[in-house]
């Protein structure tokens, strides 16, 4: 009985570094926001109107250049509506040599990712860019870039943007240049 | 007897989240695959033909716009070869102010993965771009960008890339722009 | 009793791979040592002198372009004495609109990590690049790259730069083109 109460006692410290919690630096929870980053990213560089709205909590809200769009239905419908749709600068058409139409790229970056994590919410701020292709499929073209402040939620077990900030540095009402480190505000 | 009972029973809800499971979200999955991929660049941008043909299964095929490479020793050989050698474009000789030779460099970057695991399988969707100071080595040229579709397995502990899929938005044979989202293909 | 003791062995076989040992990929290390990092960047990015100086160790070491800078305190003035800003380069004032002064970001991307730990020592090689929107609030301007070969240490649980080399293709003092893979060094 003693040598199983030892035992299990020391199971105990063995285990007080749970995955989730501190011990491991909440390493799932981080890899599950970075993806649901990515996975953001991937659906609006596709134009993937339905997973663009699935990483946002039904009450989420796209806080961006054009102002707010609230509601993971809205939000849908504002991808959907092709109102942001980078393709569109610059655009030059373009055949592969054999005649098809070739389409041009915008690719969103997002790097730099810094998480706090207090239980199911958490705040995370990153870098993104954006680029394309339009003028010519050649050639990289640089558009913008920013950061996010996003508010995020563990909803059954699965984190979503409860709020998705997108500061723009190129943009004279949404720059960040000038503020104090993001994580001290 | 019955509180070491209720321990051990304590013990085993906290330790349900083992790691590599589904509960941490397969973070060390996850942070491994992302190593391999990062271990492929750096490989392939210091021109080391094993570490590059090391992170592929011995039967691992590397799929790019030159067609398909199969199997560790073909990559080994691939790399070896300098078939694949972007320092060849636009390049410029140039000096220290000490009259030693300056090389110039080409670097890879990979963001944006999104990736599902299934057991010891798994497939990672990526953002590539590639850059180089050939010409001038105070400027960075950028060259091309596209994305990566990676089949993965574990052997051994391991995650090894077992096929590695390149897609190219300026290669006419090889972009994926007007196509639906990857994670839905 | 027999029982209880057969339960704590299945449980310690289950707590094995405790986060941070080798079973999870040091799941949780590499996602601090990551995020250091970033803080790192933010901290430089947004000129926060007590940030910067926050990741290093007590006598870590900043071994750059201009020489070693020993010592946190050191690091804090480096930062704080504005040695290193590149907003200066190529500037040029803005104003918004409405006649507020707009001034210009700079921007360190940190990608391609690869992490080696052995305990509470680790080593990371990353790749870097920098931007700027100096000259035009609206233009992404790349300014250099490079790579950080880093050394750190795990101070109370607590990962932090002991030393933090950064290399630049585009100085003739610190480049690594014609180098060996900076893992086999």
């Amino acid at each position: 009985m003693k040598s199983c109460l030892l035992l299990s006692l020391l199971l105990l410290a063995a285990c007080t570094q749970v995955p989730g919690g501190k011990g491991d630096f909440q390493a799932g929870d981080r890899a599950a926001i970075i993806d649901l980053q990515h996975r953001y990213v991937l659906a609006m560089d596709y134009f993937d109107a339905d997973g663009y709205a699935a990483v946002f909590t039904p009450d989420g809200v796209l806080d961006w250049a054009g102002g707010e769009v609230k509601g993971r239905d809205a939000i849908r419908q504002f991808m959907a509506s092709g109102t942001y749709d980078l393709r569109k600068l610059n655009f030059k058409p373009a055949q592969t040599p054999d005649g098809k139409e070739w389409p041009s790229t915008v690719r969103h970056l997002v790097t730099n990712q810094v998480i706090e994590i207090d239980g199911d919410h958490a705040r995370a701020i990153s870098y993104w860019m954006n680029y394309a292709n339009n003028a010519d499929r050649h050639k990289i073209e640089w558009l913008s870039f920013g950061s996010w402040d996003d508010e995020l939620v563990k909803v059954g077990g699965k984190w979503l943007f409860k709020r998705h900030t997108i500061y723009n540095e190129g943009n004279a009402k949404r720059f960040t240049a000038g503020q104090s480190n993001p994580l001290e505000r």
